[in-house]
């Protein structure tokens, strides 16, 4: 089969050096910048440009950009789908971009099925792509719900066989509150952290924590300012939640009072290990 | 030469264990718990039980328990350490435990100096202890600044020999400045994180940067609750500056605004990447 693959960043990169270790799939793909083209080429994650001829001899096309150049893209190319192939966007936010998507796949052959992989790192470009960069990773994918059960297995299928550890299905809306949770509060918590003029001294002072807290502050404001406001509602409700728990911490720190600060730092613990039973 | 430990939990007996690995020194323990004693003995982390007829022989002695309880031991043993003896705690926090033990070593042979290995881990207890846990990590040291040079430059040697990989010199006040925002608040962070209805859904939507945010909410809330408050205001400082931050995104996102939300993520990556140069 014929993958086509648009944007060969980290993630789209990643995707197509992951079909080229998995499957004798040809993946055939297209960035904005030559540069990233000839680098794709040379370390054979692509088998050559996905042009306008070759994208209807595709079975899967995966579009990995950014939101709305997600949305663009695929609106500009919704004719030249072949019947019965699969797209799939790689956005990390799914009801801003399903919403757009969805009604172009509406009375034509092709099936839309809005996906985010569950894997990154705190560099972007294809130079820091990884051929096992979702071996341990999840794919999500958020079907409107009304799809050929075969359409859905397929893509599960395809999932699996490029090397991701399991394919979860939920709708854009759970899924956009989670991801505001588990991925997109930690980037703010990052850059909040990370902007303290005692960072600079850090050195002899810190541990893993510090790293940890820190590592995602390097992602860049173009992408993740998009990503955000997509996600604004559910992002704004779990940052206020932090903010309220912060709150708490600081409370009981000012009143200096031992058994309100260790019933809040009892309640992270209990959660935290919660988290870890089977 | 024969080292005492008083307190053989996560860093009393990784310290054991360390200078078992890397010195030729005795070293005798104690510790509340005679399970822990029994397992210290056992995996030779120890020579044997620190009594007070060996406590004057010893030329180092390390206090490894919660800042309250080492001010109360080294109170109750200030006549037993021999001249020349070179007395450090393990405290997390150093103004208020080097406060209350300095007055102590006047006028006496021995020396203190306030101590605190920069490793850790987000569990607790000897069984949890390894002989390599410093082989990465700083030892801070915050003498008064008019001790003997050659005390520092021993104590110095000391810790390098027994596995650290460096040794900085500070004042308590700077050291508490620093580890509340390094570490202390990190682990506020961690525990406010997890604490939401949408941890316990994580699985299939999570990757690298939840289990980064919250590795640390594992933390214990008596012993945790103590470094807080004996940290105060420090803590309070970086805690209340965080909140700021995080009210930035927040306002910044409720107003739909890129351009200021953009500007807010761009600031936390400049000061990360400034902090990966040389």
């Amino acid at each position: 089969m014929r993958v086509g693959i648009i944007g060969l960043g980290l993630i789209g990169g990643s995707l197509a050096r992951s079909i080229k270790l998995h499957t004798a799939h040809q993946v055939y793909g297209f960035d904005i910048s030559p540069e990233t083209m000839r680098q794709a080429e040379l370390m054979e994650a692509i088998d050559g440009t996905l042009t306008d001829s070759l994208l209807p001899t595709c079975g899967v096309v995966l579009v990995a950009t950014y939101p709305q150049a997600i949305v663009e893209w695929i609106s500009a190319h919704a004719e030249q789908f072949a019947p019965g192939t699969l797209v799939v966007d790689c956005g990390g936010v799914k009801r801003w971009i399903v919403e757009r998507v969805q009604p172009l796949a509406e009375g034509r052959a092709w099936h839309f099925v809005g996906g985010h992989p569950m894997a990154g790192r705190e560099y972007s470009g294809f130079s820091y792509s990884r051929d096992n960069l979702f071996e341990r990773a999840s794919m999500i994918l958020t079907p409107r719900g009304d799809e050929d059960l075969q359409v859905l297995q397929a893509a599960k299928e395809f999932f699996l066989d490029i090397g991701f550890r399991r394919v979860v299905f939920t709708t854009p809306a759970k899924h956009d509150e989670m991801i505001a949770y588990t991925s997109q509060l930690a980037h703010v918590v990052s850059g909040a952290y990370v902007n303290s003029p005692l960072a600079a001294k850090h050195k002899g002072f810190s541990a893993g924590s510090f790293a940890d807290m820190t590592r995602v502050a390097r992602v860049g404001e173009e992408l993740w300012s998009e990503l955000f406001l997509d996600n604004r509602d559910a992002l704004l409700s779990s940052l206020n939640l932090l903010i309220d728990h912060l709150t708490e911490y600081r409370d009981a720190l000012d009143a200096g009072d031992r058994e309100r600060l260790k019933a809040v730092i009892r309640a992270g613990r209990e959660k935290r290990e919660s988290l870890d039973e089977p």
